[in-house]
Formats: structure tokens, C-alpha cells, sequence
């Protein structure tokens, strides 16, 4: 990927800037889950973790690297900062890819050179040009980013960047860590390292930003203007603070106004060529993966894949959209794979019909994931009448991508109302196989049924948040449960999905305990990730 | 306000393009409580409604002139087609303002003139004329808006601005109708007006937008380099589809960037003036009453008000942020009035500290209103042990600000489990005072007790949306339960909190059923509504 490309390279960081959202910690399982996603949604790089941060972390991006990384998938790439150790262990760990990147960064404002690494600029200078060779000696494919680039000195700026281009560095990223730039100024960056960097034309120039000011989208399409080729962003946008660039934001608005950024392309106004490689119609479901999975909720006047985007509520817009579309719609649903909630299936449907709609849904499981998922399936039946696509999508994220089973939940059982004290009473089975009962009173059915496995689990953790969401339509949706805990200064996310929002209560309370408990059996090191 | 300011003037739309959100109607008591808050926050104008729309409208738009529209407040507007019956209704719902305003608007795009007013150019040109004229014979303040104005021919839009300022109009406002322009048009857009209208500088430009490819909030920033000086937004950037620019992300963007705003208005580079009115340590509670009385949850990685806008999750952020909060930092929470989650009351507090506290968090209750939610409290300290600012925050939106009670709930009382068949058995009082009682089995303990409800009130209705959220963190928090019901083509909210989220959740359905029991007395004839 030397020569400049004729389109727009989209470099997908919701597996490591993205987790970096407060509460959004994934496992390794519902890691690879979304990476498969996002090479069906044609991304060009997935940038899988940050190898060096912990031993999970490492696993993670080597599991992606060896499981997605094929020779036509997407290029699989660790962060590391520009250190032996770091950058050596990113390199073993992406190295089962087909396509392997190393993505090393260090700060080059003087604030951050001042406070955080207490480094001068020569120093500076000389670190990323060693880094970035010692990088080159694992894999032809390294991207260097100079840290808080928008707040840097232009002149050093462009000397950093020449040094790592002569280096070996193919990509050259220019991060806005504070999300403080705005359009014009960032698109003016831009200029300034296309114009002043000698040797810009052997990298490819990338943007990663962060959407503190609501600017990040916008900011990125001005760089693309400028000279940009490379987009670092997250799927609904998540990421750290107010997050990255939203993915789909910046694919459809490249799609919808491709004759306005074909110019920029050197390209014919007219042509109709796709500006990205990414498949439009994977958007919607990736969306929903991503927000199933980390417990980040998109709201409902969300960009593109918020639940209104593509809603019209007054007279007026929807007797324009009946005389005639154009009149209040710039793009249609179909473009990002949001079809009618269509009925497919019902408690007479069989295994092969369930398993041929999975296949259509983009669902691949393994005969004993099949085989759950159908049990769950046929539960589900008895109960709900009619089971769309949006149902069989929450059977298989919930019955197959889980956190690690040591504690199971046997049996709750509830009794509340206005003029009743909650109860709740939990059976639960811990990892040595052993039954633990017991009831406890709460303010309302969850607390009791939360306080009752508290007896019995003992971990000691913090409830910061709990949400519901109905997946479906109807009186009998299934509701969904998300909720965040914290220990210490960790959090850690729980999601299940239930006709009966009591029972996803508590399976999504000792999902999230699951993932706590793991966690202080193998303590992870979080190192420092950033940019 | 004829002469060119030297600040930006905020136009709140949330009470007339925010309620045109799907699923985000409100009634008169919720609207009358939103517009107490946005004079609070400072916004300039506040755009109540649509008074010729309905009834129901009306109503709102000329309570919030009464008792809203104060000499020191906010200008009140109404939106009016242009059309005589629609501004004559707009002119008699803003009667009780001190200052009061008429929008008036018409399409210029040829698109909108050829499938929906099936007018020419001359036609259109004559009406924005002979109608801003007409608003002007009531009121001094009129604003003029050519609808679809981005697709619109340029030359056609210049010269029916030229006739509409002639007329009388003060400010003209530029809307982006379907959300398609970038920037960098946008501003041209502008910068095009302000150079070829020849009378433009008798009218303050105002500029309006949606968000459909995330680019809404960084247009007007563009358009206001290019002259704009009054931005049309909405708390939270709800609206239509993906919704309008959010408020509180302008108004950050110029508090956060105006030394590089500065210029563009003719102030020194350093001044420290603030660029509007807002006092911004009031968003992020009318981010939170917004988002309470509507529905429309924020998500946690919105730009300012989101969860996660000012928490850091990587330990190199931490870190940095630690040594130096600039690092990574670029505004203070505090800034919008976020503070900590500060314990102030317990059981033991009297009315005294109640009603005090209320006081300091800016809620005026009438006697009555305080006797309730006193009640309320007392009820949650018994139940929870530390109340803190959120809680009574939740406590007073829900007990004060709800819909019409015309059922009454008077008892919920719910068994369910993993081994159970979930059942609920519910009381209420219809709108006559009688007594109804039964009970019904679910697919959970939610739908048995809608299940229930339905049995006793008998109100058809489609549940299209449930959802839960906490708002204190804490295992013993209460639980706030949004629903949306769809009743043919109207879509109706409801919500509630409690500690008991099946408590609240039976509240909620009563809630949006009483709302749809309402309309079905008195029907809305809901006109056209734009822009």
C-alpha cells in the first residue's frame, strides 16, 4: 500500500480505541466475534489491541490475527508505543495475519513531551526514527502517529514525520487526541504535512480523531480534502471520552456526497465508483453487534443507525416522502441493511430452517453453538408467537458470545409489588460445581435478586449502571439487559437478553460478575494505551 | 436586535423540531417545565411550537408566552407556514410575550416547488413577500425561512430573501433541510447571501440543520465565519431523523475555541467575552430534563453531556490527566454544571432541607407540587439510605411533571421466576373513580402486568419501545422506565422511576396510556410541520 491509493482506506479501532470507552471492556471471545463482523463489513484494517497492555490483550489481537487475517481479509495491526518491549510483542502478536501492521505513536507536543514524557524534542526525534526501524524489522507494514499531533509545533511536527517516513514508515497517522481541532484547522494540517514533509509522498497520510467538541466527522472529511487517504475510526463512534469518528458516519457521507469528494480523489465528478471498500449493507448489524456487545447504547437521533435516522414523525416531511422521496431523504435504509423487522420464523420452524436463517443472517456457529442456540430458540418460541430476525440476532449474541460460565444461574424466582417487600430467591452453581441458595429482600425485584446473589457469590463490586432495552417491537419483546460494575478502578459490562427482564437481570449481573471474577484470578496489567 | 450583534444569539428549537422527534411528544405541563429551564440556561429564543398545528399546540406556545416570555427573558416564537390562518394563530399564541417572534417559512428548492407546493418560482416569490409582510402587522420581530435552502438555486434564493427582508423579515434563517451539505458548502452557502442579497445587512442570518451524516453541529460553526449570527438548535440534538445541532456542542465549541471564533466576529484574539448568552454550567441539567421528559435517552459517548464525555478510561490517559489535566482535557466538568454526585439528604431530613435543596438545584415548586414530592421522598429514604441530588431530581420530574391522571394505579403485585409462570395482578381507578381490578400471565413480569393493565383499561396501542436506566449509580438505585406506544400513526411516551423498576414500569405504561387516552378525547389535528 505504498503509491497513493484512489480511495479512502478505512482503518477500524473499535477493538482498541473503541474498548477504551469507559465500561466497554470485551472478552476475547466477543473480540473475535466483532473482528469477523468487521471484515464481512469490509474494513481495511482492524486494529485488533494494544499486544503490550496485557495478556489478554495479547491473545486477543493474536487470535484475530491468526482467525481474520487471511490472505483476503483485513490487514490485522497492534498499537504499541515506541518501545522494544512494546512494539516486540505486537509484533508476535499479529503475527499469524496474512497482513501484519505495527502502529507505534509517541507524543511530540510540548505539553505532553513536558508532563508525560519528560523527554526533549531531540530525544523525541531519535526515539521515533529507531522505533519505527526496529518496527520495519518485524513487517513491511508500519504506521508511526506523533501523539497530540493538532497541539504540536508544525516545524517539529514535520521533522518527526520525515524521520519516520525515511525510517519505513507507510503510514503516517495524525491524531487530534484532544478532539480540539476544528474542520478548517484540521484540513489546514494537514496541507501543512503534504506541503512541508519531503518524503510525504512514500506514506500514506492517515487522521484519528476524537469527538469532544462534535467535530470528529467533520474534521475528517476536510482531511480527506487535504490530502488524507487514511480514516481511524469506531463503529457507532465509541471510543475514549465523547469517542472517535463514527465509522458509518463518515462511509455514508462519503458515499452520499461521493460526486463532491470525487474531485479531491482525482476522479471524474460523475463517476459512481465507491469512495471505501465497505459494504454498506453490513452497517446496521455491525451496529447493533457492537452495541449488544460492549453495552455502549446508541441513541435514538444517532447519525445513520440511530433508531430515528431514518423516521419521519411530522405531516409535512412524511406527505413530501409519499409525493416523492428526495424531497426529505438524502439516502435510503436499504443502503445500510436495515430491512423491515421481518417475521421468519415461528415455534414450528425446525432446526434446518433455524440454521439456514442464521447462515443468512451472517451467523456461522459450531454444530454445539448451533445446538444451544436452538434449545434457546425453541424456549423463546414457546413464548413469543412470532420470532423476527431482530430476536434470532439477541438468541445468538446472548446464548453464544458469553463471559466465562464459572458462576451459573440455576433459579431465581421473584415476588414484588406495590404493597409486597421484594424478595427474591437465587440458586447458583460456583466453579467448583456446588449449590449456593439463598433469598434476600431489596428495594425492587433486581436489587433483591442482585442482593441475594451477593450473598452467595461474594465478590465484592459496585453497580454503576443497569439499562434496558426492548430488542423488539410488541407487548412480548425480548428486553435486554446491559449493566456495569466496578471494582477498584475497573468496570466491567454484563449483557443478556429475556422475555423476562428479572431473569435477564440476573443473567447479565452474573455474566458481569463472571468477567470480574476472571479477572482477579489473571490480572491484567493494563499498561498505558492512548492517541 | 436590527443591528449586528457581536455575539451569537441561541434559537432553541427542542419544543417545536425537537418534539417533532418520533416517540418524543410532550404535553403542556412538560413543555411549560423545559421552557422555565432553557430561560435559566440563557437561550435568546425559545421556538415553543407550531401553534397553528393543534389545539394542543396553541395552548403550549401561548402558556409559554405568558409565563415564560417575561421582559428579561426569552423572545417567544411560534412557527407559521406561510399561509394567512397559520400566522394570524401564531400571532394570538405569542400575544401574552414581552417580546414575541413569528417564523415563518416556504420552500425555494426546486424539488419541494415541483412534488409538494406544486408552485413556480413567481409564486413562491410573491407569497414570502405578501406573508412576511402580514406577520409583520403583528409583530415588530419576524423571522423568514426558505425551506430546503441547500438545494435551492442560488440566484432564486437571493432574491426571495431580498423581498422577504424588503417585507419587513429581521432575521432570515438558512435551513439544511435533509441534512446533506458539508461545511465547507455550508459556509459558501452563507458567505454567497451575505455578498449577493442586496439589503442583508437590515437581517441578522440565522442558519438551521439536521445531523443525517453527523455533520449538522461543525456547518454552523463554518457558517458562522461566514457571517451567520443566530444558530437554531436543540438540547441533546434531537429533532427529526438523526435529529438537529446539538446545543450544548455549539455552545462548548465557541466557549472551548474562541480565540480562533473571535476574529470572525471583529474581537481581539484574546478576548475572554463570551460569544453568547448561555450560562453553561445549566447544560448538563437541561441535557438530563430534556432526555428525562422526552424519552430520547443520551448516549454515553455523546460530545459534553454524555456519561463518558469527561471520564478516562486508559491508564496512559489517567495518568496524563494526573500529571497534567491539559494532557488530555481540553474543558472542565464543572463547566457544565456537572458535579460530583453529592449525598445531601437521608431519612432523617425534614422539609426544610427539602425544599431548600430543591431550591438550589432550581426547581420552584408550588405548595401542592412540594406536598407530593415531599411524600415521595420520604418514601425513597426509607427504602434507600443516601438521596442525593439525582435522586431528587428524579423524584421531581416524576411526581410533578406527569401526564394527565385519568387511570389511576393504585396497586401492582408481581411473581415471577426462572421455574414460574410470571403473573401480575394490578388495581386501578378510571377517569370515573371506579375500581378495576384482574390479572394475567406474561412471557415476563413486565408483560403480565401490561397484560393486566390491558384487560382492565382496554385502550388498543402497540408497545415500541421499553427501556430502563438507573439514574444514581449503586445496587439500590432507582430505576427510570421510558415506554413509547404507538396508537396508529401517533406514538405516545410515558415514564416513571422508582426503586422498583416493576413498580415503575406499570406507572410508565399508565403514564403513556393516560396520553393516549387523552388525544383520543381530544383529537390533535397535526398540520404540517418543517424546516
Amino acid at each position: 500500500m505504498n503509491a497513493k491509493p484512489e480511495r479512502i482506506i478505512i482503518f477500524d479501532t473499535t477493538l482498541r480505541d473503541g474498548e477504551q470507552s469507559p465500561g466497554a471492556t470485551l472478552n476475547i471471545e466477543e473480540k473475535l466475534t466483532i473482528a469477523k463482523q468487521l471484515a464481512r463489513l469490509g474494513v481495511d484494517i482492524i486494529e485488533a489491541g494494544f499486544a503490550f497492555a496485557s495478556p489478554g490483550d495479547f491473545e486477543a489481537v493474536s487470535k484475530i490475527a491468526q482467525s481474520v487475517g487471511k490472505e483476503d481479509g483485513p490487514v490485522i495491526c497492534s498499537l504499541a508505543r515506541a518501545r522494544r518491549d512494546d512494539i516486540k510483542t505486537a509484533a508476535e502478536a499479529i503475527k499469524g495475519a496474512a497482513k501484519g501492521r505495527i502502529h507505534t505513536f509517541i507524543a511530540t507536543s510540548d505539553i505532553h513531551l513536558q508532563y508525560k514524557l519528560k523527554k526533549n524534542r531531540q530525544e523525541v526525534l531519535a526515539l521515533a526514527e529507531e522505533m519505527v526501524a526496529y518496527a520495519k524489522s518485524f513487517t513491511a507494514d508500519v504506521e508511526f502517529s506523533p501523539e497530540d499531533a493538532g497541539r504540536s509545533d508544525p516545524e517539529f511536527l514535520y521533522q518527526v514525520l520525515e524521520k519516520a517516513i525515511a525510517a519505513g514508515a507507510t503510514t503516517v497517522n495524525i491524531p487530534d487526541t484532544v478532539g480540539y481541532l476544528t474542520p478548517s484547522e484540521f484540513g489546514a494540517l494537514i496541507k501543512g504535512i503534504k506541503d512541508n514533509v519531503r518524503n510525504i509522498d512514500q506514506a500514506i497520510i492517515s487522521v484519528h480523531g476524537h469527538n469532544d467538541l462534535g467535530l470528529a466527522v467533520a474534521n475528517f472529511l476536510e482531511a480527506v480534502k487535504n490530502g488524507a487517504r487514511q480514516l481511524e475510526c469506531t463503529i457507532n463512534g465509541i471510543g475514549e471520552r465523547a469517542g472517535n469518528a463514527a465509522l458509518e458516519e463518515l462511509v455514508m457521507a462519503l458515499h452520499v456526497r461521493r460526486q463532491y469528494y470525487n474531485s479531491f480523489l482525482g476522479r471524474p465528478i460523475e463517476s459512481e465508483e465507491p469512495l471505501t471498500n465497505i459494504d454498506t449493507r453490513q452497517i446496521y448489524k455491525t451496529s447493533r453487534l457492537v452495541s449488544n456487545l460492549t453495552g455502549m447504547l446508541v441513541q435514538p437521533n444517532k447519525a445513520i443507525v440511530g433508531a430515528n435516522a431514518f423516521a419521519h414523525e411530522s405531516g409535512i416531511h412524511q406527505d413530501g416522502v409519499l409525493k416523492n422521496k428526495l424531497t426529505y431523504e438524502i439516502m435510503d435504509a436499504q443502503l445500510i441493511g436495515l430491512t423491515e423487522n421481518q417475521i421468519v420464523l415461528g415455534k414450528l420452524s425446525g432446526r434446518n430452517a433455524f440454521r439456514s436463517r442464521l447462515r443468512e443472517l451472517g451467523y456461522e456457529l459450531s454444530e454445539n453453538e448451533l445446538n444451544k442456540a436452538f434449545v434457546r430458540f425453541k424456549e423463546i418460541a414457546d413464548k413469543k408467537k412470532d420470532i423476527t430476525d431482530w430476536d434470532l440476532e439477541a438468541i445468538v449474541n446472548d446464548e453464544i458470545q458469553q463471559a466465562p460460565d464459572l458462576f451459573k444461574l440455576e433459579l431465581v424466582q421473584v415476588s414484588c409489588g406495590s404493597n409486597a417487600k421484594p424478595t427474591a430467591t437465587v440458586t447458583l452453581r460456583n466453579p467448583n460445581g456446588e449449590e449456593l441458595i439463598d433469598a434476600a429482600i431489596g428495594t425492587g425485584p433486581v436489587d433483591a435478586v442482585y442482593k441475594a446473589i451477593n450473598r452467595v457469590v461474594n465478590v465484592p463490586n459496585e453497580l454503576i449502571e443497569f439499562s434496558v432495552q426492548s430488542v423488539t417491537a410488541g407487548i412480548d419483546a425480548i428486553g435486554e439487559v446491559t449493566i456495569r460494575l466496578r471494582f477498584e478502578d475497573k468496570v466491567f459490562s454484563g449483557n443478556a437478553a429475556n422475555t423476562d427482564i428479572i431473569a435477564a437481570s440476573a443473567q447479565a449481573y452474573i455474566n458481569a460478575l463472571n468477567k470480574l471474577y476472571l479477572s482477579l484470578q489473571n490480572p491484567r496489567h493494563k499498561a498505558e494505551a492512548a492517541a
